[in-house]
C-alpha cells in the first residue's frame, strides 16, 4: 500500500472507529484542531499514563507538576517569545491569501531539487548497472546548475532570515518569480514577522485589561515553578520536573491531520543538573527515552536520530527522535540540552535567584536543564498508523485489524454472549461487572460473533472473551487473541489473570531502566 | 478551630507541601490562577481516574471523549454564550476599579441581614431559654425592617436585571449610597453587561482572523459531538458521554483559593434520554453522584443538596450538591435537567438534525439531556481541606496530618530505611523497584524517622515502610498507618497486597451501583 492511501486510510479509519473527529464537525470543523472520540480519549489517556509511569513513577528524581495554561506575561518576554516566536508571513494581494515567505521559497528550491532527481532517474534508466551516481551528480551540467541554484537561494534565504532583512525575502520570492500556488498571482505584499501566541485579554475594562497568551510551550511553567518544586519537595540535583498539558501555536499552515494543530499536547520533562555534567545526562535521556519508544514493540526500524546541527539560541546540543510516519520520518520527540538559558533568562526578568545550593561542591549555581519534549498527538499519530494493518488470511480474505500494544488498548477486552439467549448474555454481563474494576472492557451482543471479532479487531481490542454454552457446564469461556486469531478455552476465574499479564507496567516498561 | 483559620491553613499547607503554588509566583502571580505542584499533581490526576472510572468503565453506556478547548465560534452562538453569557459591571471613576454590581447589592443586602442577626443574638443573650426566635423575627421592629429593606433590595435587582434595566441597578448603587468598598468612593460609571468568555483570535492578518473563544464549559464539546459518537460507538438511548478538560472564565470577582477560578477544569457528563423519561435518569443520576462523593468517605452530615428554585432557562429541574467548605456549605457539583435546549440550539444553527432513531418506539427524536458537572478543582479543595487535621495525641503532643482518602493519596507509601548504613538503604532501594511499577511510591532516608513519618503524615502518605535491622535477618519491616499510627511487622513479600487492599478502586467504589 502505497504512504499516501495508507495515510487516509488511518484518517478514515481514526473517524469510522470513534478515535479522532474534527472540532465541531456539525459547523464544518475548525481548522488544524481536532477532537478525541470515544475510542481516542482512552488511548491518549494511556499513553499520558505510560509516559507518566516511566517518567514520575520509576524515576525517585523525578516529579511531576501541572502548571496553567494562563501564565504572567513577562514569563513569556524573559522566555524569548514575544519578540522572536515568529512566522514570516507574505500575503497575496489578489487572492488575499496567506503564505509563509519561508515555505514559499522552500517549495521553490523542493522544485529544482525534483528536477535534478528527475535527471538522474533517467540517467539511471538508460545506463543500468554502469551507473555511477556519484559522478553523475558532480558533472551532469543540468543536475549540477538545479542543485547550485537550491544551496543558493536557501543559503540567501537564511541570510535574509537571520539579519531580519524581510526586505530581501520578499525580494527573492519576485525574482524567483513565485506566484501564489491556488491563484497564480504574483502580486505579493511585504514580509511581515508574526507572532505565533495566540493572545487574550484577562480582566474586564479596557484600561485594565492585562494582555495574556496562551502558553506556546509547557516548559515554561516548569522554569517559573523550579524553586518551588526544588525546596518543598526536598529535591536534590540532579532532579527532574515532568508535566504534560496544552499548548496552542497559531499556525499558519498547520496541516498532516494531529500531526501539526493549533491546539495540542505535550508531555515535557525538565532535568536540572550540574554545569558541566549536561552531555552525560543528554547522552542519558537520548537513550532512555529512546527505549521507552522501544519498549511499544513497533520496531526500532522505525525510530532514528536526527541530531541538529544548527542549534536554537538556548541550546548546546539537541536531537530529535524521528518516527516513520505514513508521510515519511519525522521528529516525535526532541531532546535538548537547554543549558542555564531559560532560569538565567527568569532571574533576569523577575529579580529572584533560581539557584541551587550543592551540599557536595559546597556552592550555589544555576543548574544547566536537558529538555525531553515529546507531542502526545504525535505519539497518537505514531501508535494509531503503525498498528492499522490490511492483512490477508489464510483462507485468502482479509481483515483490518489495529494492533495497538495492549499496555495502550482504548478497550482491553470485549466480552461476547455467542447468542442472546440461554442465559449467556447474564453471565457475560457479571464477568462485565468482575473486571470493571481494574479494566475498560465492553459487551457486545449485536450481530453474529464472527462480525463482532472483525469489529473488535478494527477497533484495537487485544481480547475478545465468548461465553457460549459450554460455559453454563463448566464456568470456562474462549479467549482470542486479535493478533494471532487463536482461540483458547480458560476458565472464568482466570481471565483477570490474563488480562494483567498482558496489560502490566512492569512487563511494558521492565526494560528501560536496564 | 475557627472556620477562617481553617481556610488560611490549607492554603499554606497546600503550598508548603506541594499541592498548590500561585501561578507565576516569581512575576507575583497571576491573579485568581493557581499551579498544582508535584503532589498536587496526583492528587488532581487521582481525583479524575475515580470520577472517570466510575463513569465510564462501570457504565457500559456510557463513553468518554476529549474534545478541543477551541470550538467553531458558532457554538457559542447557539448556546448563548455569546448573548448572554454576561456579568453586569460598574466602574469606580476615582479608584479605577471595577466590581460586579450585583455583588455591590448583595453585599449591602447582606449587611441588613448581620444587623438583623446581631439583634437576634442580642436578645438570646437577654432572654436565655425563654427566647422564642420565631415570634422574636416576626414582631421586633428593628428586625422586621431590615429583613424586609433586603427583600426589597434584592427583588427590586433581581426584576432589573432580568429586564436587562441596567440603569435602574446604578440608581438602586446609588440610593442605597453604596461607596468602593477600597476608598470610599461614590463616582460610579453606568453598569453595563461584560461577557465572561475569553476572546482570542485564529489566523494571522487582521482581515482574515476569525473571533474565537477559550471554552467556557465543557458540555458544548459533548453537544457537538452527539452524533458522531451515538453513530460510530453504535451507541442505544439511554447513554452518556463523559469528559474532563479545562474551561475558562474571565471572572471579575475569582477568589477563595482554587474554589473559583478564571482558569479550571470540569469533569461533565451528558446523559441522553428519551423526552419524558428525564426525570426518572435526574432522580437516579442525583442519587448516584452523592454515592460517588460518600464512597470517600468523607462524612455524610458534609453534603446537602440544594434544589433549585429558579431554573436556568434550558433546565426543567436542576440540584446542587453542596459540600461544607472551610469557608461554609458550598456548590461542589451540579445536576441539571436540560431538556432538548442544547441539542436544538445546535440543530437549529447549523442545519443538521441531532436526533436518534429509537427502534424500540420506531421513530426519531431530540434527546432530553441530564447533565452531572463537578469541578475538578473544587473537588480538590474540598478533598484537601476536609483531610487536614490536626490533632493531639495521648502524650499532648500535636501532629498535623492529611488524612487523605488513600485511593487519592498522591503517594501511597514511603520506603525508609531506619539509618543509612548496613545496607538498609539498598534493601529500601530494592522495595521501592518492586513497587514503583504499580504504585507512586517515595524514598526518603533523612532526618530522624520520627520526623520522617511526621513529614509523611502532613503530605498524607497512608503507609511509610520502614527497613530496619531486623530486616535484614527475616525480611519483614515495619507498616505504619497514617491515621492509626499503628506499626505492624510484616514480610516484604506482603507490601504489594497491603497496598492493594488499600488502594483498590473495587473498595473504594463498590458501594455506588448498589
Amino acid at each position: 500500500m502505497a504512504n499516501d492511501d495508507q495515510f487516509k486510510k488511518v484518517v478514515s479509519h481514526a473517524k469510522e472507529y470513534g478515535y479522532i473527529f474534527g472540532s465541531s464537525e456539525i459547523y464544518d470543523g475548525l481548522s488544524a484542531v481536532y477532537d478525541y472520540a470515544q475510542n481516542g480519549v482512552e488511548l491518549k489517556k494511556n499513553i499520558r499514563e505510560y509516559w507518566w509511569r516511566s517518567m514520575v513513577y520509576m524515576h525517585q528524581n523525578i516529579v511531576g507538576i501541572d502548571a496553567a495554561i494562563l501564565m504572567h506575561p513577562t514569563t513569556w518576554k524573559a522566555s524569548g517569545h514575544v519578540d522572536a516566536f515568529n512566522d514570516p508571513l507574505i500575503d497575496n494581494k489578489d487572492s488575499k491569501k496567506r503564505y509563509r515567505a519561508d515555505v514559499l521559497v522552500e517549495d521553490y528550491a523542493e522544485k529544482l531539487e525534483q528536477k535534478a532527481q528527475k535527471e538522474i532517474l533517467k540517467a539511471k534508466k538508460r545506463f543500468g548497472d554502469a551507473f555511477d551516481e556519484a559522478q553523475f551528480v558532480a558533472t551532469h551540467p543540468r543536475v549540477v546548475k538545479y542543485r547550485e541554484q537550491k544551496a543558493e537561494i536557501l543559503n540567501r534565504m537564511a541570510r535574509s532570515l537571520e539579519a531580519e532583512d524581510l526586505a530581501d525575502v520578499k525580494a527573492l520570492i519576485e525574482e524567483l518569480g513565485i506566484a501564489d500556488p491556488d491563484t497564480g498571482s504574483k502580486n505579493w505584499t511585504d514580509v511581515k514577522q508574526f507572532n505565533l501566541m495566540f493572545g487574550t485579554k484577562l480582566g474586564a475594562s479596557a484600561e485594565s485589561a492585562t494582555d495574556l497568551y496562551l502558553r506556546p510551550e509547557t516548559a515554561q511553567g516548569i522554569f517559573v515553578n523550579f524553586l518551588n518544586v526544588q525546596k518543598t519537595g526536598r529535591m536534590k540535583i540532579p532532579f527532574g520536573i515532568a508535566q504534560t498539558g496544552k499548548a496552542f501555536r497559531n499556525e499558519i499552515v498547520a496541516r498532516q491531520f494531529i500531526f501539526r494543530m493549533r491546539e495540542f499536547e505535550q508531555m515535557e520533562m525538565q532535568f536540572f543538573v550540574r554545569p558541566g555534567e549536561e552531555m552525560k545526562w543528554y547522552d542519558y535521556w537520548k537513550e532512555t527515552r529512546l527505549k521507552w519508544h522501544l519498549s511499544l514493540g513497533m520496531g526500532p526500524e522505525n525510530y532514528r536520530f536526527h541530531d541538529h546541527e544548527k542549534l536554537a539560541h538556548y541550546a548546546n546540543a539537541a536531537a530529535d527522535i524521528e518516527f516513520n510516519f505514513p508521510f515519511g520520518f519525522k521528529e516525535l520527540e526532541g531532546i535538548h540540552s537547554r543549558t542555564d538559558f531559560d532560569l538565567k533568562a527568569h532571574e533576569e526578568f523577575s529579580g529572584k535567584k533560581l539557584q541551587f545550593f550543592d551540599p557536595e561542591l559546597n556552592k550555589n549555581y544555576t543548574p544547566y536543564v536537558v529538555e525531553t519534549s515529546i507531542g502526545l498527538d504525535r505519539m497518537f499519530l505514531a501508535v494509531l498508523s503503525h498498528s492499522l494493518q490490511d492483512e490477508t488470511l489464510d483462507d485468502g480474505s482479509t481483515r483490518v485489524v489495529l494492533k495497538l500494544p495492549s499496555i495502550l488498548a482504548p478497550t482491553k477486552a470485549a466480552i461476547l454472549p455467542l447468542v442472546k439467549k440461554d442465559g449467556l448474555q447474564e453471565i457475560a454481563q457479571e464477568i462485565v461487572q468482575q473486571l470493571q474494576w481494574d479494566y475498560n472492557v465492553s459487551y457486545d451482543e449485536k450481530d453474529a460473533v464472527g462480525r463482532r471479532y472483525r469489529r473488535q479487531d478494527a477497533a484495537g481490542t487485544p481480547f475478545c472473551i465468548t461465553v457460549d454454552h459450554q460455559t453454563k457446564e463448566d464456568n470456562t469461556v474462549t479467549i482470542r487473541d486479535r493478533d494471532t486469531m487463536q482461540q483458547e478455552r480458560i476458565p472464568i476465574a482466570e481471565i483477570a489473570s490474563r488480562l494483567k499479564t498482558s496489560t502490566s507496567y512492569k512487563k511494558w516498561l521492565f526494560n528501560i531502566l536496564n
